[in-house]
């Protein structure tokens, strides 16, 4: 067998899980990986906790280190820009930071470039004279954007922060910028905090920020930002929901209101985009152009519930690039699918979800007929210390009886993060809700109940909606 | 459709569940529980957190109060002995405390009555003039064995004790003991403490207890209990792994061996028996007497993967005794089968299990070439603050590739209680261990990671298995 060259564009959780998995399967492939800043195979999910000052150290954010990439097998080339594709004759252009340029032949090209921040249409944000970091002003999603931060942080000594956006990067950085001692107000255009689930559960969200002193304002919609008068201290001008318009100083204004698909080199090169512009891919995470490949933030997500879709998560990401690694040697891998599991720690709650809400099952063309049943059972046996209640709403379709998703919100400790991971995995299997019953979970009381969380709500749905259906299948004597 | 006389004998979780099942699927009917004892519905699993201090009055350690029971429409008949079964004119005889006699005429019988303990042949324990709660020697299962230990506690107010056995109620107990402020000294026959896991893991619970002040004698046999020359204080010989025998006073002495089920009842009535002396039940909870039902420790246990086994678990007892109560009704429910998942919580440690161990597996009459794999993938990102690496063996089928079983140890909030849920809902359908990488877990680096542990665990069992499958699998140019 000759050699495969397999060329992976973007350090990021996709290309990183290709090139390790395609030196994993072959020890002969010849990897390279083309990393366009100098920190390949970071976690971007643990920024807010470096910028909280938890993680002491920017380099403890790396996944693996340059020498655990080489270790491997693979070659690196950090700094280093992919510049076009030549589809026919398989080589892919790229410039150094010294503006060398080069032509790197390939028999499979990996595409995860990933996403860039959404800069939002607010005055002030952008067209010439746009603010940014030299006004305390910043987006952030990449570790350049985080030095920036973290410079303003060193250099402003800031007080006071607004956090425009109240997803889950949004609420990490109100939490991680409390924790340094500022005093955050945060912004969110929707009616209610954390809009990925139900209001009931955003509503539990927003008190753990308010008790925790972050001031928050939903329903408000920036309008502009501004320099002081003293070109100091950035204004943020905004409306509340009663439309009466107000202006709030803040020594550091973070805007982080979610990320678009960064799809500029293929589609240059011819490929087909899909859902939300993301670069369509197949199953397989084979694009458009042939021996061309694409996986994480910058390509569509099958969703084993929605069918293709783009749900941008580093969960996701890792799956897609281990498959498009796979598939670049030869291989001949399914992407299971997504299930959109997600879970945010805010300050001392967990939220998470999984699978689809109630309107979201409802939008879906599908034959469903989905309901929402609310529960709260406790994390533990009550009579054992530390006994929490979890809120957990579990949507299921009334007229099959099939489970469709669920939301968790609770304490930490309570063990959020592994129970949605239950529902998940009922879920990826197509379990009816009352199949949760039917599940073999662990039970200790300082850590469960005969009848797990997960179980108690899906019993809690099973009363609302389906003991009609079960009394009429008793046979009478 | 007449009113339907369900009788239930037992009040722990199989009898109890039952009840409550016939009630809420049918409001007429006439359901009546038979409690050989005055503590209906009490969690037995609670018990050494009553011991221990933990939970204030024995009380709270009550699923539901009597009152919440009879609530549900069910009668409940408190110190009420079941003293026989009339099959063919389907009437049950009880006896209450005052010695009165009844006939109860039933539709459907239920039987929960449960286990007992196991009293070793060891001298002592056994036969006339055998030591007893009045000598400060208790076996503990029930409610009645925990206010006697309670009773021992504060009568001879004890400094040190010997628990005989370290399965799950004996870590409990050492535990408990300790936390009251006892010396404790746990003696355990097999080479490894809680053998229901493999060695290298009972290692690490050893090693706990051991740095919690507990005194481990494994391999040890204890040959007698004897009362000591002033009558006050009992002394237990035991020889130990090399053949040396020893005497250990102790104010204490807790003998917790494991239990077997109560069948007395329905032996007399020609019930067949199964595995392990255990009532035979088919999957409806079926005895082999008409319209007579079992559920629960008295009862067989279908195992997904073994089959028709014995495997007391009150996690199981509540699903049979639910589906007992249904299927009494007229319902026509299937038990879909136990896989044996366990967790216990001892000091700062958890301990869980689910499926088959490589040696279980091997014993299985199935065409299985089982091998397990061991790892230690951290909980949550190492950068984050407070990351433990959790110990884990997965087994699987090297022939098919499917998942057979998982164990895990790790800190407590770690998580590892419902992680081993992941891996029991995984088994429940039949995964492939590979499967485990398809699964849409939830990660943020506070509490887990892009490939959580679960998956990062099957990913080395698959290294070290499936490899050279998986490459085979990929087409040469």
């Amino acid at each position: 067998m000759a050699r495969k060259r397999i060329v992976a564009i973007g350090g990021s959780d996709a290309g990183i899980s290709a090139a390790l998995r395609a030196r994993e399967l072959d020890p002969d492939s010849e990897v390279t990986v083309v990393v366009a800043d100098a920190y390949p195979n970071f976690s971007i999910c643990g920024i807010p906790y470096y910028v909280s000052g938890e993680v002491g150290h920017w380099s403890d954010l790396a996944h693996r280190t340059l020498a655990d990439l080489k270790a491997t097998g693979m070659q690196v080339r950090t700094d280093t820009l992919a510049t076009g594709i030549d589809v026919a004759s398989k080589r892919l252009a790229v410039r150094d930071a010294d503006g060398r340029t080069e032509e790197l032949p390939y028999d499979a090209l990996i595409i995860g470039t990933g996403a860039v921040s959404v800069r939002p249409p607010i005055e002030g944000l952008t067209g010439p004279g746009a603010l940014g970091p030299q006004d305390g002003v910043h987006l952030l999603h990449s570790m350049g954007d985080t030095f920036e931060v973290m410079q303003s942080i060193a250099e402003r000594r800031p007080r006071s922060a607004v956090v425009i956006g109240a997803g889950y990067i949004g609420l990490e950085m109100a939490e991680a910028l409390t924790t340094r001692g500022l005093r955050v107000t945060q912004i969110e255009a929707l009616p209610e905090v954390l809009p990925t689930v139900d209001p009931e559960l955003g509503a539990l969200v927003h008190a753990e920020l308010t008790s925790h002193g972050v001031e928050v304002m939903t329903g408000t919609q920036v309008t502009e930002i501004a320099r002081s008068h003293s070109g100091e201290t950035p204004h943020v001008r905004a409306a509340g929901p009663d439309g009466t318009t107000f202006t709030q100083t803040a020594d550091l204004v973070l805007v982080v209101v979610g990320v678009h698909p960064d799809t500029k080199l293929v589609t240059t090169a011819g490929a087909k985009l899909g859902a939300k512009g993301a670069i369509d891919v197949d199953e397989h995470m084979r694009t458009s152009l042939p021996d061309v490949y694409a996986a994480g933030d910058c390509a569509v997500t099958h969703h084993r519930l929605l069918g293709k879709t783009w749900l941008p998560l580093g969960t996701t990401a890792h799956k897609q690039g281990r498959i498009a690694g796979e598939n670049a040697l030869g291989g001949y891998r399914w992407f299971a699918g997504s299930l959109g599991t997600q879970v945010v720690k805010v300050f001392d709650l967990v939220a998470a979800r999984t699978g689809l809400r109630d309107h979201e099952a409802r939008a879906a063309a599908r034959d469903w007929a989905p309901a929402t049943t609310g529960s709260r059972p406790d994390d533990h046996k009550a009579y054992y210390p530390g006994a929490t209640p979890i809120s957990i709403r579990v949507t299921g379709d009334t007229s099959s009886g099939l489970l469709l998703g669920a939301q968790l919100v609770g304490r930490l400790g309570a063990e959020i993060s592994k129970r949605v991971d239950t529902y998940a995995t009922a879920l990826f299997h197509g379990m009816p809700v009352d199949g949760l019953n039917e599940l073999d979970l662990s039970y200790t009381p300082p850590l469960g109940s005969p009848w797990d969380a997960v179980q108690v709500a899906a019993q809690a749905w099973m009363s609302e909606h389906q003991l009609d259906v079960q009394r009429r299948m008793l046979r009478t004597p």
